[in-house]
C-alpha cells in the first residue's frame, strides 16, 4: 500500500465516512432491503436483507473501489489505480476506473476463471497475468506501480475501500431503523469493519456480528486472542471469505469488540439454498453464511439484518451439486 | 368447471377486474419492478421486471388463487375447494384456502414431484393421488366434486382466476406507467389474457405479447387460424407452458388481438442463464420466455415490461446442466 495521503492506512474519522456517503451516493445503487416469510420462520426472527448482490458488479465491492477511485486527486488519478486480485474486487475497480475515466491494471494469476478475465477485460481494464502465489502477485503489482505510477487500491487492507463498504450499512439502518443485530461475512474484514463504523457513524444502537465459515475462522480466532493469524487452507465453499483478514480490518473489529459466528460448511450450502428457493435470490456462497448464522435460531426473537454482500458465482456447478461441497 | 356463478365462465366486466384487485390486494405481495442495464444493453431496450418469482408461493398464480377463494360465497366455501394440478397452481390454490380456513383438495398424478407433494401438504392439503392421464384426472376430480361439493377453481380456464391473474399488469402499470409494450408468458393462457383485460381496464395504451415456447406454439397457431389446437408434445424446458391454450383465454386473447412471439429452447435457456446471472433473480424457464423475446431485440428503443411469472424449479438440474436442454 503506498499512496499519498495517510487516510489509506489511517483511523477512519466521521468526516471521512461523511464523504465516503457523499462520494458515492451518486454512482452505488442503493439495493433494496427485502424480507422473506419462511426465512424469518426458520430463523425465528425478523430478518431485512440487505441485497448488495444487486449493487454494480454483483457485489458490495463497488462502494469501496468507488470511494477509493472518486478520492484521488486528479494527478493521483491520471497515473491510474492497480491491484491484485480474481474476485469481486477486480471487477469493481475496473468499473470504477472506467467510471472515472482513468486506467485501471489488474494483476491476476494464471489460474483465475476465464470468466472473470473476460469481465474485467470487458471493463477496459489491463489484465497483467502472474503465477498464483502471493509472493508472485506482489512482484507482479510491485511492477506494474513501478511502470505506471498506479495507485494500489487494496481490496480490504484500506481505509478509503473501508469507508466506502460502510455505506451499505448507513443505508439498511436508513431502511431498517429498529434494528438490534446487523450479520455480515468476514474475509478480509472490509465489509465487517465498514460496517461497524458505519453503523456506530449513524449513532445506531445495533450489535455488529461477523459471520465466519468454521474452515476459515482466522478472523474468530485473531480476535479471541488478540493476535492476527493468517489464512486458513482455502478449502471453505465460501471463497469470498478464505483470504485472511486484513491489519487494518483487525485493528478495527478489535476496537469495536465484534463478535465472530462460525459456521460450518453444510449450514453454509444449506442456507444458500435456502436462500435460492425460497427467497429466489441468486446469491454466493460468501452471502450465505450470515444467513446460515441466523437460521442457526442464535438471533432469535431479534431484528435482524443480514448483509447478502454478492451474487457472484459460477451456475454450472452449484455448491449442492457433486464434489465441490466439503 | 362448475360453480353457482356465471361468472366462472362468463366475460369479465370492469367491475369484476376491480373486485378482483380490492379483494385481493390485502392478501397478495405487491412485488416490485427490477431493472438491469446489462439486460437492457442486451435488448437495446428499457425493460422493467415485474417480479411475480416473489409472489407469495413463488409464483403469480397465488392472485388468481386467491381471487377465486376470497369471492366463494360462504356456503359455497365451507365445502372447500379442489382442483387438479400438479404445478404452481396447486400450491396457490392450497394457500389461499389456508387462509380463508376452508378445505382444499388437490389433485395430483402418481408421478408429481415429491417435493411439490409435500409443499401443498405442508399447507394443509388434501392430496388425492391418481395416474398420469388428463382422463385419470379428471374423472379423480370428479369424485372428490360428488364426494365433497367442492368448488373446482380451474388453472386458467376460469373468470376468476383470470380476473385476478390481471391484477399484476394493473401494479407493473402503476410502477412503471407509460410502458409501451408488455410481454407475459402463455400456456393455458389465464396470465396472458388477464394482462390484456387489466392492460385494457386502467386504459393502458399499451401493447400486450405473448410469449410462447417453439416447440409449445399451440396458442401461436390457434390465434393465427382462428381454431384451438390442442397440446403439442410436453416437451419444451419452460413446463410451465407445456399446457394448452384454454377456451376462455382463447376467447380473449381473440377479442385482443394479441400478437405471440415465438422463441427456441436454446434462446429460453440463455435469457434465463443470463437474468441469473446478470439481474441475479431466480426465475423458472417459463418466466424467462418473455425475457427471451425481449433479448431479441425485436422490441429495440421502446419501454417493456416483462412478467417475470415465477421462479419455483429443481435447483439440483438447472437447464443449461446436461440431458434436460432440449
Amino acid at each position: 500500500m503506498t499512496g499519498g495521503s495517510a487516510y489509506a492506512r489511517g483511523v477512519i474519522t466521521p468526516d471521512e465516512l461523511k464523504a465516503a456517503r457523499a462520494r458515492t451516493q451518486p454512482h452505488v445503487r442503493r439495493t433494496p432491503v427485502e424480507r422473506c416469510r419462511s426465512l424469518d420462520d426458520r430463523a425465528r426472527a425478523a430478518l431485512f436483507l440487505k441485497c448488495e448482490q444487486l449493487q454494480r458488479g454483483g457485489a458490495f465491492k463497488f462502494r469501496g473501489a468507488c470511494n477509493a477511485v472518486l478520492g484521488l486527486d486528479a494527478e493521483t488519478a491520471r497515473r491510474g489505480v492497480a491491484t491484485h486480485s480474481s474476485g469481486n474486487h477486480a471487477q469493481a475497480l475496473a468499473l470504477a476506473a472506467r467510471m472515472r475515466g482513468i486506467p485501471a491494471t489488474l494483476v491476476m494469476p494464471s489460474n483465475a476463471p476465464r470468466a472473470k478475465r473476460a469481465a474485467v477485460e470487458a471493463l477496459g481494464a489491463t489484465i497483467v497475468t502472474c503465477g498464483p502465489t502471493l509472493a508472485e502477485r506482489e512482484a507482479a503489482l510491485a511492477a506494474v506501480v513501478a511502470d505506471t505510477g498506479a495507485e494500489i487500491v487494496h481490496p480490504y487492507d484500506d481505509a478509503r475501500v473501508i469507508a466506502g463498504q460502510a455505506t451499505a450499512v448507513m443505508e439498511l439502518l436508513e431502511d431498517a431503523p429498529d434494528l438490534d443485530v446487523v450479520l455480515a461475512p468476514v474475509g478480509g474484514g472490509g465489509l465487517l469493519s465498514g460496517t461497524c463504523l458505519g453503523a456506530a457513524h449513524v449513532g445506531a444502537r445495533v450489535e455488529v456480528v461477523g459471520a465466519e465459515p468454521a474452515l476459515a475462522d482466522d478472523a474468530a480466532e485473531s480476535l479471541r486472542t488478540g493476535r492476527r493469524v493468517g489464512q486458513r487452507p482455502p478449502v471453505s465453499v465460501a471463497d469470498g471469505l478464505r483470504t485472511a483478514l486484513g491489519a487494518l480490518p483487525f485493528e478495527i473489529l478489535r476496537a469495536h469488540q465484534v463478535a465472530i459466528h462460525v459456521v460450518s460448511e453444510e449450514a453454509i450450502v444449506d442456507a444458500m439454498r435456502f436462500v435460492w428457493e425460497r427467497a429466489k435470490l441468486v446469491i454466493e456462497p460468501s452471502a450465505a453464511v450470515p444467513v446460515a448464522a441466523a437460521m442457526s435460531g442464535a438471533y432469535a426473537g431479534r431484528r435482524v439484518g443480514v448483509i447478502l454482500s454478492g451474487g457472484n458465482l459460477d451456475l454450472d456447478r452449484l455448491p449442492w451439486q457433486g464434489a465441490e461441497r466439503a
